[in-house]
């Protein structure tokens, strides 16, 4: 299923896509697509529906983000061996995890605000992996299941605010509108393998990142199973698990985003994002 | 007013301490300490209630986190100039902003779970600070209109996760547990002066960190303002604004936490905080 969440910011309501791309309402149903919505059972009530029976939801209403109640926004550094050489790391021996604040969460298409005082403000094209059972201590062997679906993420980032302002990347990975996700959230049946997915960005329709989630370091299998050493991982849970080569910081010289861009990014079977940069 | 809230874990109630500390119920008024309840409007509606008319609440029921729905915990690294000392780092030039996880949280006196793996856990008493008011871009004239109250912290931190372990602290500051917030949040009428505190922590009995809010590089209405700069605050986000010396990495040798050891903490006004130490 592909999983949405509609309607004006912070009321979305929930909702589906069915075969033919047509958005149908799922309030009868469900409050919101979070939560317990989003374990094995709630996964499984939903698909039992009978799509056709469901109200067709007219017009094109702004699509939210594709999760609710995100808990946390997790995400993971230089997880792409080219992209680490692009940026001059070294690939890391184990994930580098920073957390991005949940309030940085944003519509799939909601215009991209550029902090006050930034200069740098850069893209990242990523696989959001979305928690749908709590994990703790879970081994990889097990990881997978407590897996909902994947999702879109661009992972918006000032890099001064990043990596010039006193440590810790959180700093510049957090204001508003710098996680854009969804359009929506593919249960974990709708992708036959997670490692084999293209995503690319364009910046004003120019190609800027173009790669495949075959490169990751770290997979999303060890990345679950990583993670739930350090911290409990709770459904709504978003973990993005890194970027390809190709951002604005790595170009020669640097390039980075100014009002007026637009920013367009997509990943196979996880739809595509559209945001508009302004000042804010 | 001490807004408490109180029973099992997940499903504490809303309730206060009256002038003589006795535990009385808000279940009638509000749904939570959280959210709306916290700004100003919430605080003030409170304020109004005859505390003598509310239902006492029987017995000894376990406090909870004294705030919920908290999006974000947010923590400030090296923000007492002899903390940093002690930890061989220099007083930064401005606030290191980190998270933690809110799946970290946990009532006051809770057990601290030492994570499996964990060979370095250690104890860091802060003030947290309580947002109750939106705060995007705010002046350091204004922050503390957006400062709900404030609470104790208990930063349990494991130092090999969050040092040795691939950059990024928050790696060794979000275990379950790691976060013990209240006994009470105190509203901030209450608090005459947040950076004349005096603030103090014990193991087994043995004092260990002693310190005042006096020392901190960057006060209360600095790190509201900052951090406003960088992302959005909402009612109910935590700032932890750091710990004085006396933490266990600081000592010579080092002592880190074994299961049967006993924290205490405490800071004027807040109240104090008691976790048994477990083996997770």
């Amino acid at each position: 299923m592909k999983l949405v969440r509609y309607g004006l910011a912070g009321h979305e309501k929930p909702g589906l896509l069915d075969a033919r791309g047509h958005l149908r309402d799922l309030s009868a149903h469900v409050a919101d697509i979070a939560g317990d919505v989003l374990t094995p059972a709630g996964v499984q009530a939903l698909a039992t529906l009978d799509l056709e029976q469901l109200p067709r939801v007219e017009g094109q209403p702004r699509l939210g983000p594709c999760v609710g109640g995100t808990g946390k926004f997790i995400c993971i550094g230089l997880n792409y061996s080219d992209h680490a050489a692009e940026t001059g790391a070294t690939v890391p021996s184990e994930p580098i995890i920073f957390m991005k604040a949940t309030s940085a969460i944003a519509g799939p298409n909601d215009a991209i605000e550029i902090p006050r005082g930034s200069t740098k403000t850069d893209w990242e094209v990523e696989l959001g992996v979305v928690i749908g059972k709590p994990a703790k201590y879970v081994s990889e062997a097990d990881a997978m299941d407590h897996v909902a679906g994947y999702c879109l993420v661009n992972d918006v980032s000032e890099r001064a605010f990043q990596i010039e302002r006193q440590g810790q990347w959180t700093k510049g990975k957090s204001a508003d509108t710098f996680g854009p996700i969804g359009p929506w959230l593919a249960t974990r049946d709708e992708v036959a393998d997670p490692q084999r997915l293209g995503m690319w960005l364009e910046v004003n329709g120019v190609r800027r990142q173009h790669g495949s989630t075959e490169t990751m370091v770290f997979n999303v299998r060890q990345l679950v199973a990583y993670l739930s050493r350090f911290m409990s991982l709770q459904p709504g849970d978003i973990i993005s698990t890194g970027t390809p080569p190709g951002v604005g910081m790595g170009l020669k010289p640097p390039i980075y985003l100014k009002a007026g861009d637009v920013v367009t990014l997509g990943i196979d079977g996880l739809g595509t994002q559209r945001q508009e940069v302004v000042q804010g």
